[in-house]
């Protein structure tokens, strides 16, 4: 079954009904059921499935030992995010080992297709999780203690799957087998659309990480505390919300995005007592939120409010493996170079092991949305250049 | 049973472990544990349980008729909100009419202890939505179309529980066997504490209402679009936010509140498609959301989102009857008179049938939170000034 068969088998799996798209998040009904999914169509097509210390899951095309040709992508998704943003990569490398296989390709190295745990950090913050984990980048008693927005840890949910999350942490031995790691993925932005190609190899991915602020005021009644008594911790959200965009604005290559704010309790009727607020910042991310923490730090003193900065998540510049970029260019016949403002796995692998990254065209240009998308003809185009491309890397 | 007795009675039901303080929402296993407990304390003091159409309950004192001297509050709470606001009424009530009966007292009219639904419109949205049903200030049809966060018609939360929404509407007969209606409530302001009294008769009730901004922008990746290519719904979000506390702080008399949003997806690195949030505004509400408003429209269109504005509730002023007030005064020796910024029941019925309301005072000034508190003594003194005035009202 082709690439476009396997996603239309996954169509209805972990459709949000209220925010449209897909909602497939680590541990939950969905993500399970997609593994389950991807371990059955990894075994009619010869592969062993194991799962490693983090959860992560590995489909053997022979022995797993050192020096394998790795490529895979994730299966987990974004609150309402899209139906290629992961699963792309990963039904790209399942039809490409399975046309390696008919074509009677014998790999001199073993070949495996993985598919990375909590990719999006959509339930627990933290983006790339299983890479994160795998490499060591991301200490695990701080993975394990995270927790999703009803309160659940990693740890707890892991289990109720029935994982080991005591076992979480740098996996040497997955990580040794690693002879080369290639990600499939759909583009999320407009880059291939610009330039008239289907496919393109990733050349850098933008630093990028996750602050969370959290204002503390006075909680109370919305009628009956008056405009000059009140300590509203929602004044300086809003200031940060206002301040991301400004500053990110004027900062070349800068990223600033508010796309999550809690208030607590959250009644129409109530002032709030607290409010979480995460900003996602990209590019020169440090300075800008150094001066968004700076906006925050003044709205909240002048609102007699307090605020406290965690930074959950930070990734520095990634350039891709030079020597790999052309050998892919040189065999995909000069397909064009593309950076990233995209976070992915590859970009966490890169610190350890020859890394790289193939890209399809969506012709939206959106992506962690439902109108995320891929022309048929495009990931065929994709298809055929990752089984161009582990041919070439694997005998 | 003291009325501070009754209350520690239920202080378990309904905690709210994430936000603090209680989470009772109308026609949820909490409220429907407060109902049954009320109809087993109300049974205890001899009086008859009976629901109304709307999911009202009534404990009546003799045969329910014309001329009935009510008295009541509510058992639902804010999200997170306080021990007191709602069930101060409910169990002082209780605890004045045993109080009558331990006395002697025979009343020539019909007596009755009454628990309006849904008082704060913490879960479908529209606040003293059980009085409105009953005198008709809502249309059935529309209040049974309510919807929760989670996407549950008030029609399908009431059958879950048993009740019948078809039955929903003003219900004239209720409404006719009420001659006077007195409503004890926990002060939501500082008032009392100015004044140095325990207890208060109400004056007037601020208008006030609820309106929903819905702002649709563009859902992107929070890291591959441009600073430039946004259609950011948080963006007018933040600026309503912001206006909120400005315009409504020039407004003489006027309250303007943001205490709850919700960005859709609502993922960190999702650039949000749409963002809804909601205004509180009181006093002279409706000018003040108006220019609120234009900031809306002025702040969607500079980001190139749209924007959808809908009056969710709205109550005009109520000058409580001067008749009882002055009759309530009077028998209390010359309490103080209150004005307030929070709706009740009471303000609703008020335009049908004599009403009034007793405050107790509250001496953090804070509601709608944990803080919210009142001292025993105080409740104390809240109970002995509606069973004297109850005592005269039905004798």
């Amino acid at each position: 079954m082709s690439a476009v068969g396997l996603l239309g088998e996954i169509a209805d799996v972990g459709r949000d009904r209220s925010r449209g798209g897909y909602s497939r998040h680590v541990f939950d009904s969905a993500e399970g059921e997609l593994r389950t999914w991807f371990t059955e169509q990894a075994g009619r097509r010869g592969l062993d499935v194991e799962t490693d210390r983090n959860g992560n899951l590995w489909a053997w095309w022979g022995t797993p030992g050192p020096g394998a040709v790795v490529t895979g992508s994730h299966l987990d998704s974004v609150p309402g995010g899209g139906a290629f943003d992961g699963p792309l990569g990963v039904v790209s490398a399942l039809d490409a080992v399975a046309r390696l296989k008919e074509s009677g390709v014998r790999p001199r190295r073993p070949l495996a297709v993985l598919v990375f745990a909590e990719e999006e950090g959509g339930r627990f913050g933290v983006p790339c999780l299983g890479s994160r984990l795998l490499t060591g980048a991301i200490d695990a008693d701080r993975a394990r203690a995270l927790r999703d927005p009803d309160g659940v840890t990693l740890a707890e949910a892991a289990r109720r799957m029935g994982f080991a999350p005591e076992r979480f942490g740098r996996d040497e031995e997955a990580l040794s087998r690693i002879g080369t790691f290639l990600e499939l993925h759909v583009e999320q932005g407009r880059g291939l659309v610009d330039l008239g190609s289907p496919v393109a190899v990733g050349s850098t991915v933008l630093a990028h990480g996750r602050w969370r602020f959290t204002f503390t005021g006075e909680g109370n009644h919305a009628g009956a505390t008056l405009m000059t008594d009140r300590h509203d911790p929602m004044l300086p959200a809003a200031a940060v919300v206002s301040a991301a965009r400004r500053i990110a604005s004027k900062v070349a290559g800068a990223r600033a995005t508010v796309g999550r704010i809690l208030p607590k309790p959250g009644g129409t009727n109530v002032i709030a007592s607290t409010v979480d607020l995460w900003l996602d910042a990209r590019g020169p991310a440090r300075p800008v939120v150094d001066e968004i923490a700076e906006v925050a730090r003044q709205a909240a003193a002048d609102e007699g409010c307090e605020v406290r900065l965690t930074e959950e998540s930070f990734s520095d510049t990634v350039t891709f493996d030079s020597g790999l970029r052309k050998r892919l260019r040189d065999r995909l016949g000069g397909v064009p170079e593309l950076p990233t403002g995209a976070g992915h796995d590859a970009a966490v692998l890169a610190a350890h092991v020859p890394a790289g990254m193939l890209y399809v065209r969506n012709p939206t240009g959106i992506s962690h949305a439902p109108e995320e998308f891929a022309e048929d003809d495009d990931v065929e185009h994709g298809v055929r250049a990752l089984t161009e491309t582990l041919g070439d890397l694997s005998t």
